[in-house]
């Protein structure tokens, strides 16, 4: 393996010394660069995802456009359940379809373990390449949902408004859901272990729909199966990343779930959780991505104000609370990754 | 006026002694009962809100078929920015439109400032006349948008997937945000007031949109106008609820800002959320509404898990976390209440 020239990212999820506070961007690789926009005229999205020369372009660009500490290889995490047997459409400005939704025990059994080096051999070599074209420049990132969080769009068979179906199903088909959650489990172990072999330097788990669950649901029904997620993964030394959007409670209990970094939305005070959990995890975050719709002089404020929330300590990770929004001036983006590596300074070094 | 007959929900309100804990469910006038589907079947949703007899008989339902402790004027908090000069559409499972959306301080000064008994004569009509028809069995909650929430749709034109416009706004036009809250702080304020003088006993501020600001923008642009309102609200005793949506950071700030009562959401635990504001303001809530779709079982076992979250002490108004939806069954519904009624009087009386 070729040696990485920036392991900043890394040794932050490590909560080792740092000259400057890292900082990538969740769906950095995506719709408000124009390059990517350019690229995704000549093929559609889930094409993008399986051609692995597509997907390694598309991921590399934020490196070299916006300057950030990590790369995050492109992709949706809804490869799992396609893989596991449902047909997937993304439906343009509409968002994903996952046809014959999962509505009882039966659904569930018929669904297929992923074999990933065979069903999702595409991710694998899309990671292998974008490593390779890399080229030691920058760590790569892996990720994958959350079994609840999957499980939702199964259930659902694409987004949702009131979220009613996966409600009524695991309110009154426990047993069902409980068992879908074991089968999505096993194959996201497998899938990041998968990621991890050809070459991803970290992974990250998105639990996107984790906050529409009660703090006792939201044991239950996701943190328990992130846990078996995490512990299943064959690694040496890649760091977990756990993002639970709009989980604001059981922030300890996440900090114990074996991962090395909790990625926190713009409604958390960064501080705050910090001096709840103390320093067992590094955490990523949590700039509200709307300021980038803001001036320079705004987002620099707003920028200042989430490292001081941080403080002067080892481990943190900045990134938006949220994905990047497709509207979003490029330059501002650039300007934020200009501006945390500058302004991050004074809060490393000599303390 | 006559005397209230059940005033347990407006005792519940001011911390004092019940003998249960009073419920009633926020949307409970509304589509998942055929009562209402059928008076909607001869008027829209407007023209319902407009014309008091059928206002009146949608408020009233669910005190007769439900059984809930209070009942809340069938009413839309949009109805405000329409008497402030915009034109409103409610468009069939599409939501609100409100034309002409609000992006500069020219918009903002063309807006007219509300005369709520000139302008909004047809909510007070709904009032006294609910009240007349109510005969003293429950009391009348009156409610109102926070400012916060008001602007949003105003400047968004609607709802919204991403809030780009309002973010918009504020981070780059702060004054003109400032400027709009004022004006709608001063509608609100009087709207509220003259609902109380017209027979409302409580009136709740409903902060649907609270829950997308970081927490120094919450304080900045939603909670000090919350405060604005309150402390201009004409009343003589009457209990101001304010319901948060997405709101789990400075409870213990909206606890000093002059309401009575504070509504939570599911993802909140009373019990935590007691301990830590104190005995300050009665709590309402927090049944994750689509509990409603389980099992009567199912039912029992989480409303009782939140009577014991919140414990033996008074204070405590049951409610769900979030408007009950459409697609359920009414007799869980009423289920639920009875429930309630039944399994909370060990939390009351002898400590």
């Amino acid at each position: 393996m070729t040696k990485l020239q920036n392991d900043i990212f890394l040794r932050a999820c490590k909560r080792k010394n740092v000259e400057y506070t890292p900082i990538w961007i969740m769906r950095q690789a995506g719709r408000y660069l124009p390059e990517y926009r350019a690229v995704r005229k000549k093929a559609d999205f889930l094409t993008m995802c399986k051609t692995p020369e597509l997907a390694a372009e598309v991921t590399i660009q934020p490196v070299d456009l916006i300057g950030v500490d990590a790369a995050i290889i492109f992709s949706d995490i809804l490869v799992i359940p396609e893989a596991m047997g449902m047909h997937l459409e993304m439906i343009e400005s509409k968002g994903p379809r996952l046809y014959n939704a999962i509505r009882s025990i039966n659904d569930v059994n018929n669904l297929k373990q992923v074999d990933a080096v065979k069903d999702l051999k595409y991710v694998l070599d899309a990671v292998s390449l974008t490593k390779k074209e890399l080229n030691g420049r920058v760590p790569l990132i892996g990720f994958a949902g959350s079994p609840w969080t999957l499980m939702t769009y199964m259930v659902e068979g694409g987004g949702s408004k009131n979220f009613a179906e996966i409600k009524k199903f695991i309110y009154n088909q426990p047993k069902a859901a409980h068992l879908l959650l074991d089968k999505i489990s096993s194959s996201v172990a497998e899938y990041l272990s998968a990621k991890i072999e050809a070459g991803a330097d970290a992974v990250q788990i998105f639990d996107t729909w984790g906050g529409l669950l009660s703090p006792a649901d939201f044991q239950e029904f996701s943190l328990n199966y992130i846990e078996k997620v995490i512990s299943k993964i064959k690694r040496k030394g890649q760091p977990v990343i756990v993002f639970a959007k709009g989980v604001h409670y059981q922030l300890d209990k996440l900090a114990e779930s074996g991962a090395n970094v909790i990625g926190l939305d713009w409604t958390m005070e960064l501080g705050k959780v910090r001096s709840k959990i103390g320093n067992k995890v590094a955490i990523q975050g949590n700039l509200d991505p709307t300021v980038l719709y803001g001036s320079k002089e705004k987002i620099r404020e707003e920028a200042v104000k989430v490292l001081k929330s941080f403080g002067k300590n080892n481990g943190h990770i900045f990134n938006l609370g949220h994905g990047i929004l497709p509207d979003v001036p490029p330059e501002n983006a650039k300007f934020l990754v200009d501006t945390v590596k500058e302004e991050s300074r004074r809060f490393h070094g000599k303390k």
